[in-house]
């Protein structure tokens, strides 16, 4: 029923190769083609120039079902993209007047002289479908070459995608005879690495290819992306639950959400639940924990505050942690981790609190190695629990890491 | 005398070609090539696929002098790289002992159980020069087949750009003797917009061709770009003091630095300079403001640490604000803005108090609109001073703009 379309994205523009931007419609144009169940399987840049674009058209007009042009259609002479295309796909070129009277009533209404050159915006080639630009002046294209689709649409995203969201995706859908739903789900996991979490379900991954199973590792976490191809939203719903009850049976302890979910906002939710309150106690991290927590609007309810004492003079005389115990343990030890975590909570008055005390760098510190971590949780009256770790990286790395780690830890132990 | 290499940057990533993500190491790359006169060309993006990976390398081979590849170095079944550039470039793979005792010790340490496919990190080409990867797991590597010479690099962003800054570009630069030279410098601005800045330089930025100077804005800041072709390091300087004097002429006041300086780092050497020390106490910014100086390695010389007061009853209870100055003026108020800064230099002995109270949304609060932010300063025995502001945009902004105020405010404080 359905036909397979593979695609690719070409993407024109010296800019690109100089780096002075990102590639973003690569991105906004795989995203959508994706919703539409076509495959893309590469994107091309290249420069203004002749040859080279010429050969890049060439390979993708042997290898692609669908391709998409971006960029080069301006009036300046570095833009060649109609001039290759009309070589390659053997076109060609005239002038639609309708765009050509657009482009001189542009001129004449801003007072400006005409250059020759943009004449060149009004070109398209003999029989090509046109896509009318509201957004600026060149227009988008639609031609065929053999069994290959072209597409031509200008570089700047602004009249890229509206082009393409209100002309060309509803012309592809009926060319290419698409009636598919793309549905997907991203599941989000903590606690597991993203290896053993592919060991633990490599034969569904391998298995599956709808939905399809694709993980991805982020700092600290890792996610699972099932994505389900249906003929309704409601199949495509349906096959993915199937596949999540699957992979929830094996690792469902570490998942702690899905899609827009973080592991601060469980955390937010859990303690509005229980009616609890959170307050940190931060050394190394030095108010990083807080901050991502207070980021999530209506904090206020659940966050008294935090005490960031970086110094040792202030864990003594803000955080009343007694000399003594930092002259035998240290600040960078389980002691003086479970002292902060106690003290915070009393002086915040929260029902919980957190503190987080070791090395982040750049130089050992108390004998202790850059990446030594203690995170603190106390609770009520109950005894403080301590957890020591060895993160690896940079300063950076290792502040995020033991913030990533702390809601960990608060997330399980909330949800137990 | 100089070589002309002409490069192309392959992608290996099914995430990049479903738009999951934008493909930013490609534009950092080509940043980093074009500052060393190497010319790139391509930049071609594939995924987890051995027989497409396999065509897209046998093209690079062909066309490019060196290709730069990011991505599938990791330990999963889906990354491929290593296995189709030993088939593409005919080399064997070996096992780099160094690699593989530091994979092994990162799972000891974190007592977790190390899945087989992790060895694969430690895989590399016979023969390949190896960067050794202090941020990650698997290493960088530089080989060459024929004419072409080809590096390695993991995707994730930080391990790439890590590796390819302290290692992969000194030794291309040596490899192929590249001996033009582009020296950049960024000047940075801080209280003045980038429309404005832009009209007091704009016959400079537009005659100006070598050096380049190119403006980009930034959250409450902007920066200027001088870039200059030379064929020694000392030519180019000269080039760039130049212009830099003409521009510094006109808008030296706003501008506080330069290159890798940040406005944090400044107000850091500011206080260190002068033997000061700093504390905030901080409601709506919830701790991002000392987060950000904290970032800094040596801060604990400088910052005792930090009050996050976000509820009212820690204002009073921790902060000491008296519960009548909040009832006469809210907390949104200059009044409470200038006790909260001198009561957190109190109890933090700190030389400089800040203080950070508004509202950054989603709703007014206190009758004060969203945006409504008061910033206070309290230096010693002398006066606080305060400042009002009414910031745009959304909870994140508002607190984005708040903490760059701040550090503004603290600079031309310290400076003068």
């Amino acid at each position: 029923m359905m036909k397979n379309v593979n695609a690719e994205i070409i993407s024109v523009g010296s800019e690109l190769l100089l780096g002075q931007i990102a590639n973003t419609n690569a991105q906004w144009l795989s995203k959508r083609l994706a919703d539409l169940g076509i495959n893309v399987f590469f994107h091309h840049t290249v420069g203004d120039n002749f040859n080279r674009l010429e050969d890049v058209m060439k390979l993708a007009d042997k290898r692609s079902d669908l391709v998409i042009v971006t960029g080069g259609l301006g009036p300046t002479d570095d833009d060649l993209t109609r001039e290759v295309a009309a070589v390659v796909l053997d076109k060609t070129i005239t002038t639609d007047e309708e765009v050509l009277r657009k482009v001189e009533q542009y001129f004449t209404k801003n007072n400006l002289r005409m250059s020759e050159n943009n004449r060149k915006q009004a070109h398209v080639f003999s029989g090509a479908k046109v896509f009318y630009n509201t957004e600026g002046m060149a227009p988008g294209m639609f031609t065929s070459h053999g069994q290959t689709g072209w597409v031509f649409l200008p570089g700047v995203p602004r009249e890229m995608k509206s082009l393409m969201s209100t002309q060309v995706l509803p012309f592809l859908t009926a060319h290419y005879q698409l009636n598919q739903k793309i549905i997907s789900k991203v599941l989000k996991f903590i606690g597991i690495g993203e290896s053993l979490l592919e060991d633990e379900l490599s034969d569904i991954i391998r298995a599956q290819t709808n939905p399809t199973v694709a993980p991805l590792a982020g700092e600290g976490e890792v996610t699972l992306r099932l994505t389900a191809k249906a003929t309704t939203e409601a199949i495509g719903l349906e096959m993915i639950n199937e596949v999540e009850s699957k992979i929830l049976e094996r690792v469902g302890a570490y998942c702690y959400g899905a899609d827009e979910d973080s592991i601060e906002y469980k955390v937010f939710e859990l303690l509005r639940e229980k009616n609890m309150t959170l307050s940190s106690a931060e050394s190394l991290t030095g108010g990083r924990f807080i901050e991502r927590i207070i980021s999530i609007p209506g904090a206020s309810s659940i966050i008294p505050g935090s005490i960031v004492c970086y110094q040792e003079e202030s864990k003594i005389n803000v955080l009343q942690i007694p000399r003594k115990l930092i002259q035998d343990y240290g600040t960078i030890s389980k002691q003086c981790a479970s002292q902060m975590a106690t003290n915070v909570l009393d002086i915040m008055k929260s029902t919980i609190g957190i503190s987080f005390t070791g090395n982040a760098g750049p130089n050992a510190a108390e004998n202790k190695p850059v990446g030594t971590v203690f995170i603190g949780i106390k609770r009520d009256a109950e005894e403080p629990i301590i957890h020591e770790y060895q993160f690896k990286g940079n300063r950076d790395t290792i502040r995020n890491r033991s913030v990533k780690k702390g809601f960990e830890l608060l997330y399980n132990y909330l949800k137990n």
